[in-house]
């Protein structure tokens, strides 16, 4: 008979993102922003349409310092990074049905794709994905909207974890405290 | 006797936002983002250093379309919004300490105003700020900061307000549905 104080644990699903409609030229920030957030928040890596092997590099470099095994990965055809995937597509977009509504689905399944536009949506993308969700019905942000929801559905899980940095903060109320691992001692 | 039936109702603060080191230039789309995701989710104003008027006339349409009271104000001097701020000073920074340590006291507070830095955050904020709280002790946005900073501390409130508006979303599992209010009949 299981022990009635045994810790009950949370299982959370393995989330990936994707991001349509980049344009390298005019919002490397918003995107830069948008990938750190995701990595910040525990998902596993981000599909970026068009591809912008720069900004996968630079995101490369900041799992280096800082750890974890997330990555940028490019895709040139955003429909079959959306076909292929084998679990539950949500599309967030401020017409969709509220987060609150579909938490429940959202939290039971077992991987999740994201998927955020930019400033014009394919249609198609409200046909493909299994759930159009709102993080609130307000005009906001892409990255406001993925940190939101990767916290609500990730955030009550294990903490995310991010090994093999270089280097890692030691939180402080004041000033900056920052540990860097000696060479070789990197896990 | 109070009825033990009555829902209990929890108080939330009343939260302002400072933006320090905007380049009106360089980064319109990162702080439009940011005054967009703290008027979303429950900001009363968003404090603007240095000041951009083009950005908070932005902001005062889409408040006008979407409903709210929320504001963008320009600050020529941060220093003096802080010291003449009549409640809790939140910095929100990655070296910080962990949101939920500070949770508690965060949610008891009447007036909380949360400031976020640019690239480079002038020393002297960590000493004038009542606490340093970080989202994450990973690099990321402060634009996702603020959005989950937001939703963890006004989320579990009444739900935030937007009347007034010319136009409401009607949340919709596919494709857009927008209801457009009569002139003269906004409130």
């Amino acid at each position: 008979m299981p022990s009635r104080t045994r810790p009950r644990v949370r299982v959370v699903p393995t989330v990936e993102l994707l991001r349509l409609g980049h344009r390298a030229g005019r919002d490397p920030r918003l995107t830069t922003h948008l990938a750190l957030v995701a990595r910040a928040f525990g998902a596993r890596r981000m599909y970026l349409n068009p591809p912008d092997p720069g900004l996968a590099e630079r995101l490369a470099a900041v799992a280096r310092r800082w750890g974890g095994s997330f990555e940028v990965v490019g895709a040139g055809d955003w429909r079959a990074v959306v076909r292929g995937f084998d679990g539950t597509v949500v599309h967030l977009t401020m017409y969709g049905i509220p987060l609150e509504r579909a938490m429940r689905r959202i939290a039971s399944a077992r991987t999740v794709l994201v998927v955020v536009g930019g400033a014009k949506v394919p249609p198609q993308l409200y046909r493909m994905s299994g759930l159009n969700i709102a993080v609130g019905n307000q005009p906001h942000s892409e990255v406001g909207a993925v940190a939101v929801f990767l916290d609500r559905v990730l955030g009550r899980g294990p903490p995310v974890r991010f090994g093999g940095g270089q280097q890692r903060i030691l939180p402080r109320a004041r000033g900056k405290a920052v540990r860097t691992a000696p060479e070789g001692r990197r896990s």
